[in-house]
């Protein structure tokens, strides 16, 4: 009911803020007897983290995850796996200047009242930190999914203004060669030179992911209210700075006519066209799913903004230390991840339909 | 998990398929104490029912509603409230030519592959139809935050090609003034224009349906997953036809700056600008929530479509009958209810999280 | 949240009062393809009603079902089950009595207290009558364990003082020789003189009912929270004037000593004793589940009563009308539902646990 | 879905093995504001741990919760409540004598059935060990509900054949004068005589814990399936060896006459005797609630049986080692805490019922 778990039978509850002792989360319905590649899950914490390229904070954190429980000699039991992740440096600021000031466009405002109390180091609960926990374990699920064969590509698609059009299946390796994920060489370089500009300018940029999801089983989603796409937006929507989510055909559909829109079947049961985006009626019908997250611009700039207070009184906050001109290109691997939650939950809700 | 259930304290669970017996539901967790208007509920009902204009379809069904429990002497009592809703002309047609075919963009295929058997009258479970029962909890669920002075104002802002830009609160009698609910006066007599040249040739349209909520109380909405616009996307999303959501500057934040994206503060703790779309954080900051929802043109339409059976076999479906040109207009209650159900969810969710 | 739905995966929602318009729920969830016999239905529910003999409400209630979704040519679609069952005797009686009279134990005086409103007549909600849908549900949750070949044993143990001790898995039809549900010939008989005693004194008495399930698969059941017998014990104490739930030794194992009441396995994986009743971790082991539920005597009984009104005034509540002795027999098709709900959810729930 | 979850508002998630590398659980949705006396976790903590005194197993583990999130300066923050317990001894053990035997009147058996891999070290994931975070959850719950007034009085009323009858509200100071939490000085005494003759023995004893808490607001419990004590019910029912649960006059109002087991109501809504244990129709009506909880003799006991391992082999498990000869009086606070979380999410519940 307060909102820190994903998920019915694959289930992430996650816990931890910005600055506390650690951040974790327990997973629970994971499948018995699955071997865990820890490197892999490692490999997309550090896709996540900071301090991997110039346009991202410079701050380098290990980002180490510690299982606790729910694995034996490498492989899942079956039960709960609880992990941690140490916030090793949660020290080491002062953020005593947020205690009583609400930055724009943050949750400041938001937390202090609801709660009437926050841990205002960082931004706490409300911190995009809190995502690490999403990507330990996506990771999971990625890899409990890739035993059924699905897979999963995920990349950024726009900066600001400049664009890639485009819905190929690209592999991590072909999108991991651009430091933004934008696996086209000359747009990615555009984008780099958009965000050059941009960091000099102290200021900041939104911009879309789009994840491909392919060999997905025909079947997977819920009618009514539990369509797949309903589900993956909503796990796209939840997480930090995502403004829309649309799939398939998406907002470009609303000045399409019926008869281009439709997607015809060819006589093997795949379509013809992929408007539909791999789900009909909330099902998936075997076609390559597709969908569009879209990130606004990070609210934290390096400008001096007018703001309030907790008492209503108008303070300056100054624009300084070192943050993410454009946070997207690490926003791929957390998409990534809620999508592996979604679509392995799913799986398995199918998999109790029938007897 | 079957799905059929949207909520967590205010519930709704439904039943019913397009051409079955009746179509129902059930509502749990609806305070006591409420007094119902259901002229109020049948005048959404209403709004919702084909047969109202040129450009939607023009069989006329009555939709009235049956409460069989949960009230007393006019007033709720805490006790589920269940209703139904009669199907009356469900043995008066013959769907026998859909029973092996697939149309395109149905859900016919899916359902098929999904459960190995389905009801394929009139789309059976996938139908549209099944909105008149989450109307029908709308307007209970309106009724209950009227109580507590949240009100909605839910109007079209596209069709096909033809926009109309504004966030404004407009009344529902300026809205129903349009039988398009686009409160423009000349917008909406273009888009009739739009309509009637595409029920000429046989074809279908989408459009954009936008939502705004005002006077919601500040602290709805639960971090981190249970964001209170990641719930208002999932209700959305599962709405048939729906393509695409935003809230506030939603795809459009993609291409601004931090710096002109933040919302500044006003000393009374309300925003100058609502790029936020009224929420910060997952949670509602007291500013006007708004949103948006893409509807994809209707994909049946009134020409001859080449297809497939269940054998793999190409077929033709004919165009023929009497259906929407554009089915958004009528969405206009569905997405209202929609908001209704999840605003009162988190209304009541909040209550039990202090104490 | 509000506590009229059952089950995770295979969920029942119910809704009804006793003196409302009709009762009826929805079940979701379940498996698609099954074929109904309807007739089964029906049995039990005439299995529950009251007028069945000279112990138990001389009123005969037709008690028929209607289903209204989610079956199409005979078998389940996958989609949600809707059914009512229409009060038909509704408005015959007259309840203004208890209008602001509180009976002693019953729920009357905590409805009006926690509600602030109740439907006073038949007990509204709290009424036995609610229970009709749990009989409904069960009885299709049976017909689908019965395809993977898991049946149901229930009885009666006990009524007042005279107790039946076994536990045998005996035939329904072996049941049903005994009006009072006990297979024992003499037994049985023991139990009808002494109900024969206690109604000419104008009271009323409690039982034990029993009910033994074989062929379950071994691995049903989730740690920690959700072992297999805590959620049977929860389906059990959710019945109307239950006291008390217990299985395998229950509470005679208090007396008992470990090296007693361990159960030895044989070299086949079975055990040669059962005092873990068929469950042990929380997970069933391929022996039979046993449990036992306690019920009060019935709190209306044919003598006059003191109590208070809601002013409270003291007053008199006359025995008059028609009543049950005794409930217990009744209760046998009841137990026997919410087992059989909880068996398959958990039956279900094992599917999705590997992949 | 797997269980590892208890309640619906105010929610504990746990993981961890009896030797892992820790246990652990996340809290969501405690209240925000709520100051934490962490010495009142640890004292619960040490009343549940081993090594107290002559009749439990001598080991001696510190038990200390570290908490990782959800409070700022000494208070909740309304943000999930993160926190592990290491287990120190991990590695200090040899258990793979147990690596393919089933213990009799274990989980051994069933865990390893339904996952097909289990950490079979002190019995994993089935370890009594798990409710060391039903503890640190309750005492959270405890002192919440201290907020409102709500109190709680938990004590062992029967060891073996020994027997104490009494409903009264006992102070935890006079519980715990007794080493084995009996708040009789004469029956406590003759209890340890009796578990002096089985620890001689080797062999091990039952009994049953009674909980009394009073001043419960009238209106907790949810019709018709989450009544508050079937929610109570489940919650002890989901404690490691616990066979039986009963509230009230439990199995003994079987035996008992209506015109005798009525509770006839004060004029000032209190009643005369409390034979409904507090709970009419599944809601609280302010008198004291009494429940009881069974549990059966500890199956680990220091004699040699006979038993199988995973091939189905007969093999001997030798009696050795260091354990308890009777587990109730540390599942004191184990079972004072599941009734703390039973409570407090139901109060919570009730604070969403009403606008």
């Amino acid at each position: 009911m307060a909102g820190s778990s994903f998920g019915t039978i694959f289930k992430l509850t996650s816990f931890g803020e910005s600055h506390g002792i650690a951040l974790g989360g327990i997973i629970d319905g994971c499948p018995s007897g699955v071997k865990i590649d820890f490197d892999l899950i490692q490999n997309e914490l550090n896709r996540r983290r900071p301090g991997q390229n110039n346009f991202v904070t410079e701050r380098k954190e290990a980002d180490e995850v510690v299982f606790l429980s729910g694995m034996f000699e490498g492989k899942t039991t079956g039960t709960p796996i609880g992990f941690t992740i140490q916030n090793k440096d949660q020290k080491s600021k002062d953020y005593s200047h947020l205690k009583d000031n609400y930055r724009p466009s943050h949750a400041d405002f938001t937390y202090d009242k609801k709660y009437g109390v926050r841990d205002y180091r960082g931004g706490g609960r409300s911190s995009a930190r809190e995502t690490v926990c999403r990507v330990v374990a996506g990771a999971i699920a990625k890899q409990v999914l890739r035993k059924v064969g699905i897979q999963f590509s995920t990349y950024v698609t726009r900066i600001g203004t400049v664009d890639y059009d485009s819905s190929i299946f690209f592999s991590q390796k072909e999108i991991d060669v651009s430091p933004l994920k934008c696996p086209s060489k000359d747009v990615s370089a555009e984008m780099e030179r958009l965000l050059s500009d941009f960091k000099a300018k102290g200021d900041t940029l939104g911009g879309i992911i789009q994840c491909v999801i392919k060999d997905v089983p025909i079947g997977l989603g819920e009618p009514v209210f539990d369509k797949l796409h309903a589900d993956l937006g909503k796990a796209m929507l939840s997480i930090n700075a995502v403004k829309g989510f649309e799939y398939g055909s998406g907002f470009q559909s609303v000045g399409m006519t019926g008869s281009v829109h439709n997607d015809s079947f060819d006589t093997n049961g795949k379509t013809k066209t992929n408007n539909s985006g791999g789900i009909q009626g909330g099902i998936s019908n075997g076609m390559p799913i597709v969908c569009r997250v879209a990130f606004k611009p990070v609210a934290t700039i390096m400008k001096d903004q007018e703001t309030i207070n907790s008492k209503g009184e108008p303070v300056i906050i100054e624009g300084k230390g070192r943050h993410d001109v454009c946070v997207v290109p690490r926003a791929v691997p957390i998409v990534e991840a809620m999508a592996s939650l979604t679509i392995l939950d799913h799986f398995l809700r199918q998999k109790s339909n029938q007897i």
